[in-house]
């Protein structure tokens, strides 16, 4: 349930609101939209409350049948969201690429290819210090020291860093090493780990459920505004279908669906799409014609003996083949 | 399994072999691959038949473990296909748009359309005249009728006209009209139906099924070939996956998969896709990125009043937009 | 729309609702529901018919908003329909099983397995002789020959023979041979095809498409009866999904959803669903548990050399166990 | 990587080997096997190592290609699994069922089901105290006190509690009151709480994610067993299709397959598959006649005020029909 205060509601009104609900036990999130605020209440209204909170003053209206996902809907908030990470901003007119290996494997490793993607024009690093994998005999990352060697390479560079938070307990460790946290797939849905990345400082960069819907996105993203972080960054990543072609099949669709239904930046994986190299660059062009704010793309210098990911990672001069081709189509629809 | 015959072999000792098989009850194909000749031999060889048949002049090698969709396996036949209809090539340089109607109503629409996105940059007409639907109750089509509109269309306005066809006995009657014969996705495994039109002088269209894997669609495609028709032109349409905020899920990764398996050209159909004009635009944009031939796209001039389809028929303006985005694209593209 | 005729109407009155449409160019469906009469008009109905049909003599009601599949559903029509094979019902308690070969191979092959699974207890015989198959190159079935030796078994066992039809020129022919047609996955929705041996007077067996929702599979049965056949049985025989540890999956949910939306027979294809012949008894046993009115299996006396899907065909001491172990279920769900 | 050790090494050699990965920064599992001992290695095995293991003494055999998952894997551990809790057995011969709320919601609902359910044969109560939910706004459960009302219906029952634990941080107080701690299907991938199950004394029930493939459920599994605990319970609760008649469709091919693979119990969950209560029996008798070992059933006294699924629960005489159904299956299938 939602409360929309008035324009002209005095901060006394706004707190007799919120005073209101925490009083009967109420979680409670309050959010501006436009010149207006929203007080959105976390779990299951009771009867009745919706007539009590009308009769206040300085609010306009209480809606039960709003959005879903209120506070990342577009239609409570028509403006597109804009997340400054560093000097880049990501869902304005640029298309911002993040690139980089999968997993940290080495300083050597890192360094190397922060600086071939920074001379592409990659505007974010990302890579893997805590990797979720099915097995648990696959290479699990090279941990806390991995986020150091991030940190190095963003020193060196001046690309700001993305890289996955696997667990509500590392959130802090990992927010003082990257700018950006990335919640993976799998852990779309790991609620608990959404609610610590919401009361992160840090911008959260969301990938989509492999079978989640976008509905369940918005949800997810919901979850991390609601505990106080409204900057969030959705992408998608393939998902799995009957197809075995392609590693997952990218829905190029969610991107002009997403843009409609919420004013968060969208981004696209092509790299966990594909699983080839082969097909990283067409659907990476794809993505940007249908209207990316960016790209998160995986780069190796050495493929072949990458410790994840291998096959799907491009070359270094792939991946600037691949910025070059994007640049293009990006002029092409009206963007940077 | 598939016979190779020698660049230099003689007509005798081509006769020879097909002679050869034809006496022991097969039922053979013959194709050219590039200066030398294919004999695919169809339904199952018996055990033996392979040293027999290697053994006969002319014939350079026997191969029971080809690519299972010989003839259309791009392994065996590297040069592209492309495929001329009226001044039209399709598989060249051009990403050629096919637009019209759903399904054809009346002569007053179908000539309002067919001019309307003539003008904008269609290169040949569609529109259904027989109507496979889900429910016996809807719009089945004009029929016989809904051919004449079409070909009276194609004088109007030049445009080649693209038709389904949904039954064997049809495929004459749909090829005295239509300049190009369409495979709709219900009927790709409809082996009797691939056959009948592998007998056609006319190019096939054949859209992939709803949830046909990439190489079901190619084997159906070497049906076609192998009942004496090279001249078939893929499109991907969507697939059908758990996601329902659009009607399919465009799989664009098909299109990079498709181009590196098969020389044949390969359409794209947004609008089956999308389920929804508002995504038609981005999807068709996508798949032109993503390196597609060209695209089949429903247009009506009153979507609202549409007897099929309606939904996710572009108006004739949107169709215009549609137009000019898709050839910013394709130059980004290096494409026209 | 549909148009439910009063009890107590007069020959008179059914012969000028029909003729009215008639005339106005609409097809037609008559067909009893209990002691009423619902007429159904095939395509789109135009606006204000609605409204003359309901002032005629002997119309109880006019209704545009039936469930789109009204002669198969079981609102309309609370009674189960049961279907008579020879001396054999199906859709009544006995659970009722047809097993055989894929493909019919030999006489000496199709004559060892029906005399087996007779003993073990199936009571109709399945068999191919037209085969879709995937590839132009495996095996498409003996043809007529096939269907002669089929009904060559039948005479040596009294078993009905059930067999598959590909194309509408092809149903008089199977029909004057087999006493089920039926329609393969690959053509749920080749509406000709349903439309054909809708004019047939043999029951039909339509299996659900690979990933036809059960609302598909019910409008394509009522394509059959509305072209004048009520005799239907269908089959779930598994849908595609992301699983690839069985060929397909089983919707077993499938048996109750559908029993409550049709009057229907449904039966159940457990080796098509399993892919391997060690998950069939498995999969058929729960099909039974669920409420299945019956089970296809596929059955081979020497399943290694089988020209096609051998490796789920169960061999003939197979078929003996899962009948045996069918029956303890089926007596434990209160069928025979 | 694993290392088979001889039945006959010493505890000292058995020492040296552990000791040596450990030193060379491996972590290690080390578990019995039948009457040899089998030790695992996390994580990626440098080069050369399988050649310096193979030389130690007591070392029978070091295999790099093992079933990913071998520790679960019945290649390697033959006899079934079973596991006690309380007085009760899972992966015997009795069909163990597991039944109870979706949510705690007050002390009388669980109580008044818990005593109904016991008295129509459940063995375990299930019920959710942490509850993951799609929106934020939903209800989360009533956390810690609802742990305390379970503890307490199991006083008043004597029916052993299971419920589900949402996050590492949370899995000693979950255990301190539980005695199965669930890890549920959308946290089936979130690894860190699959490391916290594993080293909790608690048998752990493992939901199979909504689109996880059998091999990514035996490899989570497989991470629980490699932190200690080897009382792993899977089970399948539907998966996600294109299919929406059902709110999920029932692998029940699973059941064979997995238990073909693995030598752990196996149970199903026909609530979630189905969606709604009227398909819930039949999947019930389903699952168990395709070999489930158990049920894990939603049961709600009132479903129509349930803060949860309600339309999935069954009514108590709902449950009692049920059970007396599924225990005449359960006998035609030689079980209890």
């Amino acid at each position: 349930m939602i409360v929309l205060l008035d324009r002209a509601c005095t901060l006394r009104e706004k707190t007799d609101v919120v005073r209101l609900l925490e009083q009967e036990g109420y979680r409670v999130s309050v959010a501006p939209l436009g010149e207006e605020t929203i007080v959105g209440i976390l779990g299951e209204a009771a009867a009745g409350l919706e007539d009590r909170l009308a009769r206040l003053p300085g609010v306009r209206r209480v809606d039960r049948d709003v959005p879903p996902y209120a506070l990342v809907s577009r239609a409570l908030h028509p403006e597109a969201t804009t997340i400054r990470v560093g000097d880049v901003t990501i869902g304005a007119a640029e298309v911002v690429v993040i690139a980089g290996p999968c997993s940290v494997e080495s300083e050597d490793q890192i360094l190397t290819i922060a600086r071939s993607v920074a001379r592409s024009g990659a505007r974010l690093l990302r890579g893997g210090a805590f990797k979720p994998r099915t097995s648990p005999y696959g290479f699990q990352g090279l941990g806390e020291e991995g986020l150091r060697l991030l940190a190095a390479a963003r020193d060196a560079t001046g690309l700001p860093v993305v890289t996955e938070v696997v667990s509500p307990e590392d959130v802090d460790l990992v927010a003082s090493h990257a700018d950006v946290l990335q919640i993976g797939a799998r852990n779309m849905q790991n609620f608990r780990l959404l609610a610590a990345c919401g009361r992160s400082a840090r911008p959260v960069l969301l990938k989509r459920g492999i079978a989640a819907t976008l509905d369940e996105l918005l949800h997810a993203a919901e979850y991390v505004v609601t505990h106080g972080n409204p900057r969030v960054i959705l992408c998608e990543r393939g998902i799995r279908t009957f197809e075995t072609a392609t590693r997952n099949t990218l829905d190029v669709g969610a991107v002009p669906v997403l843009k409609a239904r919420t004013h968060l930046p969208v981004l696209v994986d092509p790299s966990h799409a594909a699983g080839d190299r082969a097909w990283v660059a067409p659907l990476a062009r794809a993505a940007v014609a249908a209207g990316a704010d960016g790209l998160l793309v995986e780069v190796h210098h050495d493929p072949e003996r990458a410790r994840s990911d291998g096959r799907q990672s491009l070359t270094l001069p792939g991946f600037d083949e691949l910025m070059a081709a994007t640049r293009r189509v990006a002029a092409a629809v009206g963007r940077l």
